[in-house]
C-alpha cells in the first residue's frame, strides 16, 4: 500500500519508479515464459502437445504486453526496464539447465513460481491500477496448471521419479531465493516494495490485529531490518505448498 | 472453385477431403512460423526486436488456430492433419540452414513465400469459406514486411551482402519448389487443388477469354498434363518479384 503523502504534483502515483521497475521484472519474466513455453512447444512429443504449448506461449505475450501497457501509461520506458533483468534471470537459466522433460516441467512450475510469487508479494505494495494489473497477469498462468497435471500423473506412479524430482526441486528453490537475494540486494525500489509488501499482507493476515500498520508509514524512513528474512519464509512456505501440491517433499 | 455437381448430401462442402489436406497444410506452415519466430525472439539482438518478435510470434499462432477452427468446422482431425507434413518441412529446415541473421530473415520472406503462393494458388479452388480463411491467413503475414525492411536497408548499403542473398535466394527457392513437387506426387488431393487453382487463375487473368473455364468441370476426370510445368512458372515468377522487392537478382 503505497501512501499518498509523497505524491508528486504530476499524475504519476507515489513510489511510480519502484512500480515502474516491479513491472519490467513482471514484463520479463512473462516474456521468458514466452521464449520457453515456445522452445517447449517446438520440442513436445506429439502434436496435441505443441498446439498447447504454443498457444501458452502466445498467451504469455499477451499478458506480458498487458504489463508493457502499464510501464507505457506511467510514462515507463519498457525495453529498457525488461533488458534490465536480463542477466539475473539468464544467469538462473544457466544454473538450473534441466536434464529431462519433467525437470523442465518442474522448472517452469516451481523455479519462476518462486520468482512470481515475490513479485505478487511486491505487487501488495504498489498504486491500485499496477497491481491489479500484476495479480490479474500473475493470476492468469493457466500453463502451470499443465504442469501439475502432467508432473501429478508421472509421479504418482514412478517413486524413482518422485524422489529424483524432490531433490531437482530442492535446486531450484534454492537458486530461484539467490535470485530474490540478488535482486533485493541491487534494486533498493523493489526492496522496498516486497517489504511494504510483506508487511501489507501481514497485515491482512492478522486480520486488523495490532500488527505494524502498512499504511501511513514513509517506506524510505521504515528500517528494513529483517524484512528479508520474512520473506524468504514467506516464499519459502509457498514453495512447500507447491510442492505438496505434486506429492513432493519440499 | 469447387463445383457444386458433387456436393455429397451433408454438410460438407464437395471436396472436404481435398480441403483439409490444403488446410493442414497451411496450419502447418503457420505453427512453423511461430516456431521460427520464437526462436528467432529468442536470439534478437535488441529488446525491441525480441517483442516485435514475439508478437509475430503470438499472431502465427492466431491465425493457425483460425485455420484449425475451419479443419474443426469440416470434421477434420487437426492434429493428424498437421503431423502429415512435418517430415516434407522438416527436411526443407534442414536442406536450409541459415549461416546469418540476413540469411534467416531470407528464408522467411522467400523460403516459406514460395510455400505460402502455393496454398494461394491451391486456395482458389476450395469451398468459399475455407478459401477465404487461407486468403486471409496467408494476407496477414505482417511480420514478412519486417523482414523486407531489414534486407533492404541492409542490402543497398552492402554489395557483397546482396550478392550472397542473391546466391542463398537461389538455393532456397530450388529447396521449396522441390517441396511443392514432393507435395504435389505424394498428396493427389493438393494436386487436384493447385491445378484447378492454376486454371482459375488463368481464367482470371485472361478475363472471360476462350481459356479453358475452370468452373463445372470434374475435377478427377480432368488430365493434370503439364499442370506443374505451369504451377512452377507460376511460382517462379512470384519469387522473381519477390526477390527484386528486395533490389536482389533472382
Amino acid at each position: 500500500m503505497t501512501t499518498d503523502a509523497h505524491r508528486p504534483t504530476d499524475d504519476r502515483p507515489a513510489g511510480a519508479d519502484d512500480a515502474l521497475e516491479l513491472l519490467g521484472l513482471v514484463a520479463q519474466l512473462e516474456h521468458i515464459a514466452f521464449v520457453r513455453l515456445a522452445a517447449d512447444s517446438a520440442i513436445a512429443p506429439d502434436v496435441e502437445q505443441r498446439l498447447a504449448l504454443s498457444r501458452f506461449a502466445a498467451a504469455a505475450v499477451e499478458r506480458r504486453d498487458r504489463v508493457i501497457a502499464r510501464i507505457v501509461e506511467l510514462g515507463g520506458d519498457a525495453a529498457r526496464l525488461l533488458g534490465e533483468f536480463d542477466d539475473v534471470l539468464e544467469e538462473f537459466d544457466a544454473r538450473t539447465q534441466p536434464s529431462t522433460w519433467w525437470e523442465r516441467l518442474l522448472k517452469a512450475y516451481v523455479g519462476y513460481g518462486v520468482a512470481d510469487d515475490f513479485c505478487r508479494l511486491a505487487a501488495l505494495a504498489l498504486d491500485d491500477r499496477s497491481r491489479q494489473v500484476v495479480l490479474e497477469v500473475l493470476e492468469d498462468a493457466s500453463h502451470a496448471e499443465l504442469a501439475v497435471a502432467e508432473l501429478d500423473a508421472a509421479g504418482s506412479q514412478d517413486d524413482v521419479l518422485s524422489s529424483r524430482l524432490a531433490l531437482w526441486g530442492r535446486r531450484l528453490v534454492g537458486e530461484a531465493l539467490s535470485v530474490v537475494q540478488r535482486i533485493i540486494a541491487q534494486r533498493p525500489g523493489l526492496a522496498r516494495l516486497a517489504h511494504e509488501g510483506q508487511l501489507a499482507q501481514h497485515a491482512d493476515d492478522v486480520a486488523g490485529q495490532a500488527a505494524e500498520p502498512a499504511q501511513g508509514a514513509a517506506p524510505d524512513a521504515r528500517p528494513v531490518g529483517n524484512a528479508p528474512a520474512k520473506i524468504f519464509g514467506e516464499l519459502t512456505a509457498q514453495h512447500t505448498r507447491r510442492m505438496s501440491r505434486l506429492g513432493l517433499t519440499a
